[in-house]
């Protein structure tokens, strides 16, 4: 396994392919980036029982970890964890964070965790800083969706580098997972557990293909991004130490506004 | 100021007295911190008023940074800065983000900004690393009291340099502060901007002295803590990596169980 590892990176370097995500990172030390998160989540892009009151549409606190390919924090079409299952059912991160300890002490697969502030409205940014090591360039994360059954956005295990080296900026666009732990079918559903429990699947605006689902568009190709995720590394200044932020807009909606 | 801060320090080595924290850490290297965060808002040390629903005791995200003397997050019989009272008042994050962006920055006081996820009970546990640096010793934080008008908890500038060294482990018990931007007198009072805006207050079982305050308790000479920090030093490991966890128990209510 190892030595095939290596034959691959080799590879990527000989005809600059992109190496696959299992192959050692050959940078040379830590990197830090700065994550911001951006809610899209507005009326106006997806009016169909968008949340007004008790509570408003909005994010939960975001968890990621940095890792290696030997751990996973979720996966699409896998069974989530039972912590993620309780921070995608109701934002409580313990167990999550628990989990990640055990896999960072018995394989040592796990660099480091990161948190970020919860978005009080369903637009909006929150922001934190993230280390990734070469031998755990990997990127996850999850934001559970404020109200649903147990509806999230996150990213799987994004690879930082690429080629030996850092990514200096990655941004993706998220889209709506369901956890697979609770039926509920709309943003304010009752709990309703889902017995026996369901993989990790995507929501679109034609799956689940029900009328009476939050997301279903049916006149819609594909939902517009109800968040966006963008990585940046920093640069080290001339002290050693990062500069810890890379000129935030004064207000979390600058960016959308411009944006969209 | 260089100069006078330099003798302190040294009268500190010489005397082994405690060194103000406006001196230079002599630390050679950063360390980091696992900070664990305990919320103790249970019904049955705080009965009165006790919020039960829409929604029930809580705690926002918690939002720190480590930084220098040059920077203060917020004090005690100061005015709250507008990104303190944002986050006091509704848990949104960014302004108070912004401002810690702009002293790091403008006056280079600032090392690092921290955050952990919310916990969606008044008794639990949530955590998150921490970096600090000979020139930034000092961690500030602020936790929202969900609901309230504009009530925090948190820390204001602690130094964990003590005498040339990063202490090992420190635990402070937390106490209610009022933002004084909001008139609220109970958890779920609507809001009411003080205007003008009062300066940061401790709330105290006596003190605002108005039997409608949550928080008055007569019978009583303090307060129960409402929560409690804790912050421990990581080792690195052979490595060169931080252990990211200290074996956190594998409920958020374990510790709470064996020390009340």
């Amino acid at each position: 396994k190892v030595l095939w590892t290596v034959l691959v990176t080799m590879l990527g370097y000989a005809s600059s392919l992109p190496v696959g995500e299992d192959a050692l990172c050959t940078a040379e030390d830590l990197a830090k980036y700065r994550i911001i998160f951006t809610g899209k989540w507005s009326q106006t892009a997806f009016p169909k029982q968008y949340p007004l009151y008790r509570p408003p549409a909005q994010w939960s606190s975001l968890l990621g970890v940095t890792h290696s390919s030997d751990y996973s924090m979720w996966k699409k079409n896998e069974y989530a964890s039972n912590g993620v299952r309780d921070f995608a059912e109701k934002g409580e991160a313990w167990a999550l964070m628990k989990e990640i300890e055990e896999a960072g002490e018995k394989i040592q697969s796990v660099h480091g965790i990161f948190s970020a502030p919860a978005i009080l409205s369903g637009t909006g940014q929150t922001s934190t800083e993230l280390e990734v090591h070469p031998r755990h360039p990997l990127v996850s994360f999850v934001v559970r969706i404020v109200p649903s059954p147990d509806w999230f956005v996150g990213i799987d295990s994004l690879n930082l580098c690429e080629r030996g080296h850092w990514m200096e900026e990655v941004s993706v666009d998220l889209f709506p997972y369901d956890a697979g732990t609770d039926s509920g079918f709309t943003f304010s559903s009752p709990n309703f557990a889902t017995i026996p429990q369901d993989t990790v699947t995507e929501i679109t605006c034609s799956s689940p293909s029900h009328p009476a689902n939050s997301f279903y568009y049916p006149k819609l190709k594909i939902l517009p991004p109800i968040a966006q995720v963008t990585m940046v590394k920093l640069k080290k200044s001339q002290l050693g130490l990062s500069a810890p932020f890379i000129n935030l807009p004064a207000r979390s909606n600058e960016i959308i506004d411009t944006v969209s």
